[in-house]
């Protein structure tokens, strides 16, 4: 769906209009992700070369398949810090993300139902200001 | 760690101070858990019934073993939410239930930097106000 | 429960420590609350005579017993506010002040059942990103 | 107002594509609340069934007006924490269900000045780190 | 850019549609930033005149240039709030005054580099649970 | 004030236990800030080589002096970011750091009245629902 939307405190860029550093990221994105498309976080933090990279160096250290976790799962635990944070660009670009490494609308809907549960118990937690068990201290 | 702190809103209930139908809670519980120790979020919620047959009955759900999702996955989903709330009681239970699902230090480790990055890339979009793109709108 | 808790980053200050200006806030509180005990906040604000006006000055005019909405409905609001801002001491002492204004065990239970669906809910909405209805645009 | 909007995450369902299960929850919804209306929330959680009825009997549940607490007073505390968690769905829905239990444009903004307030002084004892009193410990 | 938004849960007023109160505030709003410009946030407040004066009031005192700190460091304390908020009318707001203010595109690109580190730390400090130094105690 | 507290989830690691590569980071911590002191921060995450590294990078880059914006502006926007964020670690350990780089009482007060009157209208924004200018969009 295209709409209309508030406009980004810089501007989205194009690749005509990346600096060397920003393409080298870029062709880095590609080719770690396999595809040409390059999604909008990218061309905004591009308007500063550090912000980019730095960025880039995160989402892809953390994102690996290398790592101690799957795939999915870090996509899993990202979209559940992005409902806490309120970060809507977050929620729906990792949500597209773990669709494409196979998560199912059964899996997803598990997925919310626990965020929901834990957001609930931390708020009873913190409201009834419940003490840490000694074998929890 | 056995150390004094604040006090909890409503009391610590002991087994001998529950109601029936709260002692049929911990007994469901124990058998679901298979462990005589009840940790002290059920203690407080057993001071009114319903709150701690809703809350068990969420939980219960959720971190079912039949569900969609293993259980270690949810229980990190778990902690990510935990951590963005702020709360300590939460992120010290839910540790301690995934590391007795075998969750290793090397993983906890990288749930920790997936949730670090998450919250900065949470923010840069929330800072920069970066619009969804057509693809993910 | 008297423990030793963490310092704060201004000091706790005794009567006998107040500027001529935090005097005369300290004086209101006193009056206004009917009762002699000034808690640790004001305590601290009165490291800086603007901080203490103006924050005496907005908690005076919010819970003020002649405003639109009962003063205990308005002590629920703040503990809320408090349980989803993370803020232990809020939590505290506006569960106090609440219990003094008659607040039962029960009711008690219910606003946190009612905070935790909140939170719950909150999470869903924005985990799935509902759409808001015409009706309500 | 209509207006284009992001769409979200799994569809919203028209009564004609729900489930015989999704559609005993909407009938309930429509008895319990007199109206035929269901807004959002529910045509797009009815995409999986548990969750549907869980979230409904939760809701349900809390503002039900058997209650300890009177329903208005529920859905103040209710937008409050859709407030401090930012949930633009929730705060409108709940205003709008407020409004029409009789809720003033008076009572409106003096409710909001006691969120407002409650996030500043939030802010403060955080900021400051204000100790708990003995008497609130 | 114009494009449509939700409607505000009180109507935006037009200058005509004020209070006197209301007036007396858009005067000094005017005066005090040396423009006729009176953007959204008051014309929605000012159906309140309590609410419009109060907030008048915070806004103009914590903002003056006779401060502690200088201005432009204010707003950029204003916008690392209004991000870990998620207020986005805020973050927007803020923005815009702390450009006219001379904040060029490399500073506002440190501010979002600190805003995110500062977020990552914040979630690695709760999620490991690390104990306050006793130099820091 | 040296008191016990709850234990972190990861080891707090003396000097003799580093590994190689914590070693390193340790000995630039301690030659970037000139100091032989090493908080509980590092010494938590040096359970784990990459999170020690990616940490301290981020940190060190961010916080240096070589940047867009002055060091004591940025500890003011790490304290407002960890303030909003609920903490206590962050807010401790860059207070401590804002004052030895000569952040004074009347400035952290102000700091907080900043912070306070933004977290204040933040929410009265979410709550109003206010939408953003033509010329804010």
């Amino acid at each position: 769906m295209a709409m209309e939307q508030l406009s980004p405190l810089m501007p989205v860029l194009k690749d005509s209009e990346l600096s060397e550093r920003a393409q080298k990221v870029f062709e880095d994105i590609r080719a770690t992700r396999s595809t040409d498309y390059v999604n909008n976080v990218w061309r905004v933090l591009a308007n500063n070369d550090t912000l980019l990279e730095e960025t880039w160096a995160d989402v892809k250290s953390v994102l690996s398949p290398d790592g101690e976790l799957d795939v999915l799962t870090k996509q899993l635990i990202y979209i559940a810090v992005s409902v806490a944070n309120g970060c809507t660009y977050c929620v729906r670009s990792h949500t597209a993300a773990a669709r494409q490494l196979g998560l199912t609308d059964a899996q997803l809907a598990e997925l919310h139902r626990v965020i929901g549960v834990a957001s609930k118990t931390n708020s009873l937690m913190l409201g009834l200001q419940v003490p840490v068990d000694d074998a929890l201290a």
